[in-house]
């Protein structure tokens, strides 16, 4: 491992220890592959075992071969209390663990193990943690957003007359991956399944999700209901391009809406306004305000202007406007009404301002920015009005 | 919803309640995707409620306009038990939940939804139904395989002189989307994350993997330890082509190897082992026979043949031979020595004897087999030879 590697990671886990501390907890168990990634710097089937203080201990099942001090080799969860024993270290009373992520077997299982007094969620924490990021994840951001651009630079040049949504994306997925694109795409939670990101185009910018995306899409198959249908791209068609930012291990996101032929004029009026709430909120956002007060700034935009029924979609409509972003790409702060999350430096998150126009499609702009010491920095800078596709 | 996924959905929740009646418990709660689509034949955000006996209930979150009488839309789990008393339904003593699925938060929550004085796992229940496929599901499979097959007679044509396995696998996963490809592929359990399939060339194929995928490959980045890793296809080398069959719902699974120029004389007889292996268990299988049999039998041509090194791996060796297909890539039964799983008619299982040859890569052959009355049929039939590129 590299000395940059190394010393990021020290600075995690010291982020990380301050927080178990804070909330009186003695350790924190993980073992999703997002959180044992933040603090290992790889992936592992195991769990990572952190005190509050001193040196966090990996127990590892696969992949063999692993040689570090902190390395443990076990087959079953049980050799952990085992091992614990053995170097004479007391086992945690108050035990952070994974109650969003671990399956309750897992979860029933691994309590048993360590029979703690009282249990903390570590989920919550992580995302906490996760969500003010180092100086290393910005630069990944910055790679992630720079050639998500090139590959948004490219997008014109995939169509060609004729084409359906599908086809479309193809061509768009093909150009990521020649870009450096690693493909997988991580989210948080359950039902949040997508393939490198959603192409909507006209009318099925309308059909509602069951999944916890901005926006729904009917997809290629009712068991995959996200994004691209089959849609031709007909003249007076928008077309939003939302593809995944998925360049390094910290995902950016961007949108950019392509055009066939003229849409109508509520269409483009539609997107200025997407524009302006955007603008009114890299003004209003810095360290201290509530990520509750953006959203509600982002409502009073839209009922001022008149597209409330059409804001964030139409027969069903997502109820935030922005998302944290990192190693998944629904993380911590939420840009939603109910949310109490104050801004802090560096931390960063895609903000999504967009409307379905029927019969036209979806339009709008998506950024990835990152909260700087006074305001906020955007990431992912490429032209923002309609794209007209030719 | 047609007549034909009607049936089709009946006759699921028919033996989904007979397996309910023979556990002995009074109802099944299910809401992870894969179940939700196994039993609604579509994706919701939500719960299904199926009882023993009677008609199941849908309580669906996301996404809205859902029209059924079935339907129940809720906002929250507790609405459940609300609404099942208003229609004076008895609550279930004896609860079957998704144990190895649900998080533990989910899980406790809904347990005081409905208070059982006993529950079960769902997980292990549905993962039992599942691995009886329907003619209905085995029709899926067929399309599945064909299309696959169309993929893989196109490989060749995806190779060009002096290309990593990383642009390969880029120019093959364009072929496959092209072909039909859904591009999302569900694994069961955590830990498993892939992108569209594997690749591995030359030593990559060593390289011990977190996953509990047949083999490994150290993947472009450190946080996506599978399958491609840049290495260059030079004389010499084997490439093994793994990708899925993810053309249906169903995806069917089916490995080549192709070489550039010739490979050693112990990868050609590697090869041949591992396509006797296949045709032995081929000869060997039919109803009534039990899983780890079929193992022991692989193991002991390996033996024979003095290959136990580099079976299923080198640095680390996969304990298993072969695995369940459907709407997940790793689902039951699972060939290997401690299984008591045994075949019924209408199981689907991918068979893939491989073996790792150091400095030439993964030699072996995978395909997809249905149990029938009487043996194997096999569903993905192509070219099992080793495959020159030129």
């Amino acid at each position: 491992m590299n000395s940059v590697i190394s010393a990021e990671l020290k600075l995690r886990r010291k982020r990380l220890q301050q927080a178990i501390r804070e909330s009186e907890m003695d350790a924190c168990l993980l073992s999703d592959t997002t959180n044992i990634c933040y603090v290992a710097g790889m992936v592992f089937s195991g769990y990572a075992y952190i005190p509050a203080d001193g040196e966090p201990l990996f127990f590892v099942k696969r992949p063999t071969g692993l040689l570090d001090e902190n390395i443990i080799y076990i087959r079953k969860p049980e050799q952990m209390a085992d091992f614990l024993a053995q170097r004479g270290v007391k086992m945690p009373n108050r035990l952070l663990l994974e109650g969003d992520e671990l399956t309750f077997n897992e979860y029933v299982r691994i309590q048993a193990v360590f029979n703690p007094q009282k249990t903390g969620n570590a989920t919550a924490l992580m995302r906490s943690v996760r969500s003010i990021k180092t100086d290393y994840e910005i630069s990944q951001f910055r790679i992630s957003a720079q050639k998500q651009t090139m590959t948004y630079t490219a997008i014109k040049s995939c169509y060609k007359t004729g084409m359906t949504d599908v086809d479309f994306q193809i061509e768009i997925e093909y150009l990521m991956r020649k870009n450096g694109s690693l493909g997988i795409f991580r989210t948080f939670g359950a039902n949040m399944d997508i393939y490198m990101g959603s192409i909507l185009a006209g009318d099925n910018a309308q059909a509602a999700s069951p999944f916890d995306f901005a926006l729904g899409g009917a997809g290629q198959d009712v068991t995959l209901p996200i994004g691209a249908n089959g849609t031709v791209l007909k003249e007076g068609t928008a077309v939003m391009v939302d593809m995944a930012g998925n360049y390094t291990p910290y995902i950016t996101d961007m949108t950019r809406v392509f055009a066939v032929g003229k849409l109508t004029d509520k269409a483009y009026r539609a997107h200025e306004v997407a524009v302006q709430i955007q603008n009114e909120i890299e003004k209003a956002a810095h360290p201290g305000v509530c990520c509750a007060d953006l959203y509600n700034l982002a409502l009073k935009i839209v009922e001022k202007e008149n597209l409330s029924d059409c804001f964030m979609g139409t027969k069903q409509q997502a109820k935030f406007v922005g998302h944290g972003i990192g190693l998944q790409i629904n993380e911590l702060p939420v840009l939603t009404g109910r949310s109490n999350e104050i801004l802090q430096p560096n931390m960063v998150f895609a903000l999504e301002p967009k409307f379905v126009i029927p019969k036209v499609g979806a339009v709008g702009i998506e950024n990835s920015f990152r909260v700087t010491e006074n305001g906020l920095e955007k990431l992912t800078v490429f032209e923002e009005a309609i794209i007209e596709l030719t």
